[in-house]
């Protein structure tokens, strides 16, 4: 990844805590610092449909370390934010539909694990920095476009409550002990090392499956709500700036790129890239419907503002690379990569 | 309490659900649904330090079910929510500085239990009507005065943002289920059936405890912020109004009253009808500092204009009534009326 130097020396020998580090997100930040010289400890729990997948991490094997532990867990998490310099908090479920089918699990996962996360920073180590990859899906449906980070939140799932609760602990956990927090809320992400099992992280990366092995990409109604999306290494960027600069303490920023597209115009541009597959209209399922939010795409003015962040990786060229990867390493992401079955 | 014929005509034989039912509101909406001629089926788990009291539902007795369970627990409201017409969720924690102390618990009784009744109200009853008594301290300090329904949220505590959970948890299964709810946000409640053990369910009655106790009341700082309260009397009318009406089903309503008061002021009026007592100023215990929110009060002019509702209880009056109420009922106040040893 082209990061500027000075921004690469920043992160050199400090002490950085990745939760999700074995995930699609995580996994990118944890190359990118080991490779910048910081000592990037992983922590996963390799929970079932999740993202994690120790295949992520080879390119660092021997240069980081990995801990499977749940973040739900106090005491172990007490243990792993000790002396740490930064904690990037990367560990959430993502899926929609699956939040309301299990909103139980969506609770557990992203409100008692990154309350006991800051738990664990308000007992143990109040110097750190965090920085939260949290998701614009808790805005709900879009009442204008751009959406910009003050505009109303109305979630159409249980998810997109749970990340506003994860977001307002973050939040709080700054105002009331002083632990300084950063929070990017980040549109569709895709490229390498996403899980290529199911479709419930994203849809970007499930299109590409469904392309690479010539199978149809189901688009539900007509496929016309615009979307936006970022290339995971622009995303790793903005992490990394959001943590370096103190400007960003206590500031929620959205991220973003130029040219929102539809998700059809995503359907066919990954079809022609991979020169396989095909697009197919489908009526939306009951629960997808539930959850549609229509044309949805952020106002990112204020981190380009505020942290001179802007994706740099156009989508050809993001799809280029994503598709490139996931030929040479398909069988790591194809079939389950997980220790345990579910 | 003096309640419309027609209001209390639209519960007659209705088959209705209260959670916290032997709490402060809980109670005091049932014995008016049970004086309403409606078949009442109270839930309450009886925790300890929450206001749960078996003695709160003295007057009602033979006329009104008392069912011991915990929301939490998933099976028990997929019963208990069978058949019912209407459910009032009154239960919920309260305490701001115990949000802080212990965030875990007030996760599990805010989010997981309510989430936990609303399952099982799609599971097993989507026809019936929900009201939930809400608080309006979801909406962290004031940046305008009075504070409208739509008044940006940034809560100063934990519990604060479980309240915006719960709230949107409510309102999602309506619009995703087609479960009819309707949304009060309550201010500091005081007046008869309250527990009067400790401070943290709301000051107003702690105040009456301490200066019929011939003790000082306390005020933090200077007692400058300004607040609104209701009796509870007039929450219940509330509750009532919006649970048969259908035009607030959906929508989110402040309760409120014409005139808030300085802290200091409703110490010294409560003093003065208590005829004991003496008020003092002690400097803010750190953890009171953290979620002070300064001068606040609601508009509550949506409610009065969809739902005709007001307060009718002046502040003197409902002083006397809750005085003279705990006056002849202190021994079933002062110390634990729980079952069990907290």
């Amino acid at each position: 990844m082209a990061l500027p130097a000075a921004l690469r020396a920043h992160f050199a020998g400090k002490r950085v805590l990745i939760t999700g580090g074995l995930g699609f997100l995580g996994s990118s930040l944890a190359l990118e610092l080991v490779d910048s010289g910081a000592n990037v400890l992983v922590v996963d729990a390799l929970l079932p449909n999740q993202g994690g997948n120790r295949f992520n991490l080879n390119p660092a094997e021997g240069r980081v370390r990995i801990n499977i532990a749940d973040i739900r867990n106090r005491n172990s998490m007490r243990v792993l934010v000790q002396e740490q310099d930064f904690l990037f908090n990367c560990s959430a479920s993502l899926s929609h539909t699956g939040s309301m089918d299990d909103p139980f699990t969506d609770l557990e996962n992203n409100c008692q694990g990154h309350l006991s996360l800051l738990e664990a920073c308000r007992l143990e180590n109040r110097a750190l920095k965090i920085v939260l990859a949290a998701t614009r899906s808790q805005y709900g449906p879009a009442l204008r476009l751009p959406v910009e980070e003050d505009h109303p939140q109305r979630p159409r799932d249980v998810n997109g409550i749970h990340h506003i609760a994860s977001e307002a602990y973050h939040l709080l956990y700054q105002q009331s002990y002083g632990i300084r927090v950063a929070v990017l809320r980040l549109p569709n992400l895709y490229g390498p090392r996403q899980q290529m099992r199911h479709g419930q992280q994203g849809f970007l990366n499930w299109f590409m499956r469904r392309a690479l092995d010539n199978e149809s990409l189901s688009l539900f109604g007509d496929g016309a709500p615009l979307r936006d999306f970022n290339y995971v290494d622009d995303a790793v960027a903005a992490l990394l700036l959001a943590a370096a600069n103190p400007a960003a303490d206590g500031e929620v920023f959205n991220l973003g790129c130029p040219e929102p597209l539809t998700v059809r115009a995503i359907a066919e541009r990954i079809v022609h890239a991979a020169g396989r597959g095909r697009v197919e209209m489908v009526p939306y399922p009951t629960s997808a419907q539930r959850v549609e939010v229509g044309d949805f795409y952020c106002d990112y003015s204020k981190i380009r503002r505020m942290l001179g962040w802007e994706p740099v990786v156009d989508f050809d060229e993001g799809l280029r690379r994503t598709l490139d990867y996931y030929r040479a390493n398909r069988e790591q992401y194809w079939t389950t990569a997980l220790d345990l079955e579910p």
